[in-house]
């Protein structure tokens, strides 16, 4: 047991040496963590929990390990001293050791350790197994807000409407309800449908008929077209109304997903469509489209970004992600997160990855003469929080 | 004042220590810029300045400036002391200083300071507030030609045939006349549709219908596809008659451009029709498809490349760029190219980073023994100057 | 002449110093090369030599050459002493001094240099001016095992079957017997068509027409999208037979393949089609979309990965291939193979460069703390061979 880790806002991740006070405070600092979800509450076995540290839905093939990942590699580094291990310690025993600390430990002092100010919590995949916004705010000494799932909103209403008609009107109604109440909206339609889909707001009458034809078999989850976009642009209006961004999932993502239409360039479209509306749109996690996506942050002045989740998937290679989104993002447009689901390990790592994956990229910057070290400081802090403060008025 | 800053033809951005004679020599010499165009003559107030050092066409958000970007960053680090200023002059001490200098004395420091010998100008984008190729020239203390850009000799036929017939003709007449004067043509199809269009010549029946079409609304830029291929197809047929290279302008560019639209890639099949004509084709930025593009440049024997603006934008991460186009393209396939536009400081960043981003490279293979020092002063001449002399026979 | 260059398995490209003995040695360690062509066994003039070092079809441009590139830079700093050279001949002296020792000499030397333990040679492009698998075994002192190129076989029933369905019962006759005495079987669909194939099976109703209009032309390579997806699921049928892995090119190719269509996350839909069959699938070269391949290979159970010709063709670059590589593919997913073809060259090259650039990413996981020395040892032992022997159970 090591007591000292789990201090609240002091991240252990070590950082390079040699940078200036300045940027290694900015580094440090509490971090708005504007896109996770919850984490498991209850006691994992080893196949549980292998899963949960993977994009597959699958077991690694007989013989082998999801351990044996980049991620896998980076929970044995950097969690297993925050439970109380030697760094690189075998999953057996970090398992083992995880079931003796129990899920609540284990979840609080994982939590602690990001040194995350205040949560956005997703809560689009939630369920009686994860923590509630409410929960990880509590458990991470945080403060912590919910973001709206709009294909999840409208599952709901898809299950109760009469008709295409009174589907229209009560989806409006609960997405204006549900935006009243949180931070931003956030769409998956690139698991559903794809980034490629058509820009234009779809007709009423075809909405009307499109719903006509869902209501017969509700419980499916929505993949038509026409009515994901009128879900999109009805989330627009509510989201305009209220003042909110609307983010999407892009790039990577599990097997479901076909990666070559989850690319953000193929929303230009519907981006260039939005822009005279004023609804900041959030792209996240992005990778490997993450150029195209600080394109287009660079280029719409309501578009920003992030690479969430990839810093963790990509762990000991992130830096050189973080280096290619810095190549061309403006520095009030990337924002952190997390993008933390299913174990807390998650949030750990995509705090500790982000800070060291920017802590090598503005270390490079100094030593090669480029920018200042007041520059390399605002970077860290306008990035690790301002930015989020700012678009989400936090 | 720091009169010895501007004395013409002597770079003043640092090198890596530790590199051999003849390489640092190589990267110092006089750079072809084959691809430019126009910056303003004219004072610039801090809102018009800042809409010419990035992609985007609309301000930043409120509370935020163009200037938090790495090319704004750079302007800062590396313009600033070619006005007399200290690195990292704030964005207000930096234009206080452009101002009180005047445009003419910033253009010739930052012009001259670029160590250019000769310049190949698009003047696609001319107007009164540009400087012309002569002018650029004589502030610059360097040779200049013109670049036709093809869709802007479209525009003065369209307005003046009287039916489809004659504006075949005429476009014909036109291009090989503007052809027999210029050094290359340029087409920005990228940014009017697509680099994915159908590569075969159109017919003659189609053109002759399209154009009529076309002649009813002049004024519109041209975006009819079958036109904008006619347009090629006259424009490699002029530029075969003068022994002329064709360039196309890709990858990303402004919030008007699809960037999924704008990989060379697309252009596969164009290039492979292209191939029995023997007329040489350039590939402009490419980034962030700059992988692509060099492959094409390795397949194709007519094919070349440069990553241009790129490395203006990407600024302190431009190495990374070029390191990934030298991991394939041909040593006598790539050009150094500024791709500046809109205001001087683009001429020396374009050539600074260009010099830095291959040193950096050219300095990790020698470091790894990969290459040997004459084998990277070699490349270092033959992409700073001596492919643009043997494609462009200047 | 330097005799002990030519001591078999005693491979000399140069590592990292520092590297810690269990990662040296598990780098130096025999590798199974699972992805190889045979090489010419004749004497080559230059002309010939240069067209087998490039992805091109023809000549460099007048004044240029094919040694002017990555790879052409490499054979002279890494071939060049295993002739008895200094590194970096010029390319005169290296083709004369091959020349004088002849070819046998020369790919004896080149292939022993590279050290190799077992070739699996893919047999698609034989021909009797290429070195068999056998003699490939024998000069190099390895083992050597035979991989059907399914879409070389049905060139062979094309060309015999009286009808459509006689055309569709020889197929499976044929690949059902190569199967049983080959390794793995390997598809070029993307050279054929692209990757962007439907995914689904094809009625027999439609093979059957569409084999009768081929039997109309047997000796047009086959472009038919319904057979070319008939000939795929057959030999998906075969390798479940016979419990093979089926494979696919991806990535750049010559000038004959769209490099937009040959994207491996375009398969997604026909990888998860084929998930429930169990058939592993190992997808070839990839590059520049190998993070895609990585992602595939992270999500799916039953796909693997290499970059194959990649490394050769990035030659001093290819350490950045294989980081980006290594940011996501699971430890047990990703395959050394040398993707070499034509010249005994890329044998040589295709192991240093996997080596050196491996070496390089561990060098730097190990420098930042991220992986124990028997991580990175570990890692290295199951990409060099044991992934291989696993998978396809040699």
């Amino acid at each position: 047991m090591r007591p000292e880790d789990v201090l609240p806002g002091e991240p252990s991740g070590e950082l390079p040496a040699g940078l200036p006070d300045a940027v290694r405070e900015a580094l440090l600092a509490p971090l708005v963590d504007h896109h996770c979800h919850g984490v498991r509450r209850d006691d994992l076995v080893r196949s549980q929990f292998e899963l949960l540290i993977t994009p597959a839905d699958s077991p690694a093939p007989p013989g082998t390990t999801h351990f044996d990942t980049p991620a896998g590699a980076a929970i044995r580094r950097w969690c297993a001293p925050v439970l109380g291990l030697e760094p690189h310690a075998p999953p057996a025993v970090y398992l083992a050791r995880r079931a003796e600390l129990g899920p609540a430990e284990v979840n609080r002092r994982l939590l602690r350790e990001a040194g995350i100010a205040a949560f956005l919590v997703d809560t689009g995949v939630d369920g009686p197994d994860l923590l509630s916004a409410a929960e990880l705010g509590r458990l991470g000494g945080a403060a912590a807000d919910e973001i709206v799932r709009i294909e999840r909103a409208e599952e709901e209403i898809a299950e109760t409407a009469a008709s295409g008609v009174a589907y229209i009107s009560a989806l409006e109604t609960e997405l204006a309800s549900r935006a009243s109440r949180a931070v931003a909206l956030t769409s998956v339609i690139a698991h559903r449908h794809g980034l490629d889909f058509d820009p234009a707001r779809p007709s009423r009458g075809a909405v009307i008929a499109a719903a006509n034809r869902r209501l017969t078999d509700p419980k499916e989850p929505l993949t038509d077209p026409v009515l994901l976009r009128h879900l999109l642009w009805t989330a627009v209006d509510a989201a305009r109304e209220h003042n909110l961004p609307l983010r999407f999932q892009t790039g990577h993502g599990g097997p479901d997903l076909d990666p070559h239409r989850a690319d953000p360039a193929l929303m230009a479209g519907f981006l260039r469509a939005l822009q005279p509306i004023g609804v900041p749109v959030v792209l996240l996690r992005c990778y490997p489209f993450h150029r195209q996506a600080a394109h287009l942050a660079a280029v719409f002045p309501h578009v920003y970004v992030d690479v969430g989740l990839a810093l963790t998937t990509t762990a000991a290679g992130s830096a050189a992600v973080m280096a290619e989104l810095l190549e061309l993002v403006p520095f009030h447009k990337q924002l952190f997160g997390s993008g933390a689901r299913g174990v807390a390990e998650t949030f750990h790592l995509g705090a500790l990855h982000y800070r060291r994956a920017l802590a090598r990229v503005l270390s490079a910057r100094l030593a090669a003469g480029e920018w200042s070290a007041s520059d390399a400081a605002r970077v860290a802090h306008m990035t690790g929080s301002g930015n989020a403060r700012r678009v989400y008025r936090r």
